[in-house]
C-alpha cells in the first residue's frame, strides 16, 4: 500500500516550502476588500479532477476565519450546486450577524462569476463553552496506526497524498479484498506533512476518508452535496481517530456520518454528509 | 397527559378554517416578486416565546418551493442567528443553480430588515431518483401510539397543540417520573388536524419532539444553532415513527440526530440539528 510514513513525516516542525504547511498554503486568502478574498483552488486536493468538497468549504472558511470576531468553527455547512475547477477563484464573505457568544457568516466560492460552494459558518470560542457534559457513546478501539492500512495505492487520487491515512484492515477491505459489505470507513489519519490538527482543519479532515460505499457497490465517484461538520472539541496534537459510517444508501443517494476524537480521545467533531452515487 | 386523540383527529379529510390545514395555513407565503415573499410568523408554533426553529425552516421552504423547477427537499440546511419574533416577516429568496437533476436556493427570513435564519436547500424530484439501494440499519419497535405517552400536559408548549405526538414510555420518563438518564425522544407523530405528511414537512417534524436532554439535565430552553435534514423518500400517509438521539453533550452544546420512518416502515428523512442548553 505504498510507502509507510517516515520519521520526517512525523517531526512536527518541519515545515513545508515557503513557510507555510500544504494545507495552510492550498486554503490561503488575501482579502480584495469588502468581503471579497482571492483564493486559488490548489490541484493537489483533487479526486481525479474535482476538488474534494471539504477542501472547498475549508478555502472559503479561511476568508470567513478573517472576517467574523470570533476564532473557531462550531457549525459549518456547504452546498455544492456547481462544479469547481482547479485554479482562481473568488470567495465573497457577507457577515451576517456578530453577537457576543457566537457570530454567522454566509461565504460563497465563486468562479466566473457563477457561485459553486454555498456555505453558512457559526463561529464561537471553543475555549469559552460552559454549560453540562454528557458523553453516552464509546469511543470505538481500533489497531494501532502500524497495524492498519495505509490508504495509498497507485490509483489513489492525489488529494490522498496530503495525509497519512490509515484505515482500520475491516474497513479497508474494499482495497485489499474485497468489499466487506459494512458501509464503513474508519481509522487514524494527520496531515502528511506533519501540520498539528487544529479546529480549522476538521471539516477538511470530516470529508477525506474514501467513501463509505466503497464497501457496498463499485462506485468511482461519489460527489457531496451538502456537507456539515460540527466542532466539538479543539483537538490536541497528533493521531485524529475517525469513523464515517452510512446506514441508509437509498436510490443512489447517502448520508455519510463522521466521528472525529483527537489523540487524548476526546470527541472534537461530528459530521454528516449527502452524497450521490456516480457510477 | 391530556386528552386522547378522538376519532375526528384520526379523520384524515377534516379541513381545518379557511380550507387549509394548520401547517399549512402557517406556511403560507405570497410573492412580492424579485424573489421577495410576505410571511406571517404565527405564534401556535412558539415554545414559549420562540418561534420552533422547524417552523421557521419551513416558512422559508415554502417560498424556495415556489421559487425552484423541483418539487422536493432532498438536503436543507437553516442557521439561526437572530431571534425571531412572531408576527410579519419577509423571505428572500436566490435561485442559486437550476440544474438537471437539482436546483439550489438561498433564502433568509427577514424581520426589521435584519436576516434572522439563513436557509440553503438543495430540491430535487424525490420519484426520480435512481441508484443502488442498500440499507444497513434496522428501525426500532416501539409501542404502539396507543400504548405511547402524549407529550400534552399543561404545561406544554402551545407548539405541541399542532401536533399528535405519542412519546415512547422510556423516553418519556422526564415527563412522567424522573429523566432517564439516556437522551433519547422517540416515538409518533402526526399533524393534530389530520393533515398528512408529504415530504414539505418533513423538516418541522425534524424538530418537533421534546429535548433529547430533557431525559439527562434539567433545562428550560434548548435553542436551534444549525438544523439540516435530509428528505429521503417520499412519506406514506399515516403515522411518522421518530427517533432522536444525543451522543455527546460537551459544554452545554449537543447534536440531535434524527430518524424518521413513514408508516409503512420506509426511512424518510434525516435530520440533525446544533443546539444549545440554557438553563
Amino acid at each position: 500500500m505504498g510507502r509507510m510514513a517516515t520519521p520526517e513525516d512525523l517531526d512536527p516542525t518541519r515545515m513545508a516550502g515557503g513557510g507555510l504547511r500544504a494545507f495552510d498554503r492550498g486554503t490561503a486568502v488575501s482579502s480584495l476588500g469588502d468581503g471579497r478574498f482571492a483564493a486559488e483552488v490548489e490541484p493537489v486536493w483533487n479526486i481525479g479532477n474535482a476538488p474534494n468538497g471539504g477542501y472547498l468549504l475549508s478555502i472559503a472558511l479561511s476568508a470567513v476565519a478573517q472576517s467574523l470576531p470570533h476564532p473557531h468553527p462550531l457549525a459549518v455547512t456547504a452546498h455544492y450546486p456547481a462544479r469547481v475547477e482547479p485554479g482562481p477563484a473568488e470567495v465573497r464573505v457577507e457577515v451576517v450577524r456578530e453577537g457576543k457568544g457566537s457570530s454567522t457568516a454566509h461565504a460563497r466560492l465563486v468562479q466566473d462569476g457563477q457561485p459553486r460552494v454555498l456555505v453558512t459558518a457559526t463561529y464561537g470560542d471553543l475555549d469559552r463553552l460552559s454549560g453540562p457534559t454528557s458523553i453516552q457513546a464509546e469511543r470505538p478501539g481500533f489497531p494501532p496506526p502500524d497495524e492498519c492500512v495505509r490508504a495509498m495505492g497507485p490509483a489513489a487520487p492525489v488529494f490522498m497524498r496530503q495525509f497519512d491515512l490509515r484505515l482500520t484492515p475491516e474497513t479497508a477491505a474494499w482495497a485489499v479484498t474485497k468489499p466487506s459489505g459494512v458501509a464503513e470507513a474508519a481509522g487514524w489519519t494527520r496531515f502528511a506533512d506533519g501540520r498539528e490538527p487544529d479546529p480549522a482543519c476538521l471539516p477538511l479532515m470530516a470529508d477525506s476518508f474514501p467513501p463509505t460505499v466503497f464497501n457496498v457497490v463499485p462506485s468511482l465517484w461519489v460527489p457531496t452535496i451538502e456537507l456539515t461538520v460540527h466542532v466539538r472539541g479543539r483537538p490536541a496534537p497528533g493521531w485524529l481517530q475517525c469513523r464515517f459510517r452510512t446506514r441508509y444508501l437509498i436510490d443512489g443517494y447517502l448520508e455519510e456520518d463522521g466521528e472525529i476524537w483527537d489523540s487524548t480521545g476526546r470527541l472534537v467533531a461530528l459530521s454528516r454528509q449527502m452524497a450521490r452515487i456516480l457510477s
